[in-house]
């Protein structure tokens, strides 16, 4: 990422976040980052009191676009699967537009109180979409042979993994609206609830 | 790990295995491994040449463990969709049975000549199983709408993601014949094959 005239605290976060995904958190160092962006540490400084807030800010990114899908109306009527299917679906959208946020987020370890907080608020979520499963059995509208406690986090991992090879299409577009790749979001969605194959 | 009086190839493997999924392959010393293995470094070289051959064993252990998976007769006989199924529950059992090697591979970056090598071979895998994928759409056994492309990734994914939470019932079993675990099997292959909705 080139060096820019003037820092805001939402570019310098993105510098930081590129740099905590390249080189890992614990072995990016503020002189990293200070290079990375092309301003002294004390320029950096003067953003945000330490690595630790960086990394507060960027997976708070991450966990606010995941929170706020529980949220929406989507999320909170009609039946459980249509709930749990609406909440894959934008699940998968927020991964891709918050892409290298949620990939951070993903990493996360628990090493530090930040961390731990993390890992805490990623849990919580985790665990209502894993009670929208539950509701969902209850409503009688999974297969019965359905395992709700593994099929939740299978149902992650397969969100999760969109990670590891989504590339948006610009880099500017990254966190706007309208660039998520329908396509990811209906391949998701159709392989966890309807599976691929066609006859049983 | 504890130190032992003498050590094979196979056990020196196995704690250099569980040193790389600690530290990272790169952030890891001969020094760590001479600590972690309670041995001196010159004896770990009268196994090895280098930390590099290491990682090599390692992951071969792994991609070998997945390359004899599609020369079972389940993989090369019947329908693809039947193949591809055999496939996912198989992969994903080699997943569980082998899960620090497999770990390790699924970390690889492409690094060093042997990061490049497992990648290539990990590589031709996921195509054979894209090749499945693709033939089972070819005999009309999968929903017309999948994309071969995308539902490849995802059910990838979805295998791959059990690295990240299945853990095995003891150290001693791991690589042992029997323990999969066949509820996590049964929960990959019918939530990617079936889907979790009951009615569609």
């Amino acid at each position: 990422m080139s060096a820019r005239a003037t820092y805001t605290p939402e570019t310098l976060l993105e510098v930081a976040v590129a740099v905590f995904n390249e080189r890992g958190y614990d072995g990016t160092s503020m002189e990293h980052l200070s290079q990375a962006a092309g301003i002294s540490k004390s320029s950096i400084y003067h953003h945000v009191r330490s690595k630790e807030e960086l990394l507060r800010r960027a997976v708070s990114h991450a966990l606010d676009g995941l929170a706020a899908v529980l949220e929406e109306p989507g999320a909170r009527q009609g039946r459980a699967i249509d709930r749990l299917e609406y909440v894959t679906r934008r699940t998968t959208a927020v991964l891709m537009r918050r892409l290298p946020y949620v990939t951070l987020l993903l990493r996360v370890r628990g090493n530090t109180d930040t961390e731990r907080w993390a890992l805490a608020r990623r849990r919580e979520f985790d665990q209502r979409v894993a009670a929208l499963l539950r509701q969902a059995a209850a409503e009688g509208d999974l297969r019965p042979e359905v395992d709700v406690r593994l099929a939740a986090r299978l149902l992650f991992g397969m969100i999760n993994s969109v990670a590891e090879w989504y590339r948006p299409p610009s880099e500017e577009d990254q966190d706007a609206l309208g660039v998520v790749d329908e396509a990811v979001v209906d391949a998701v969605v159709s392989t966890a609830f309807a599976g691929l194959r066609l006859h049983r």
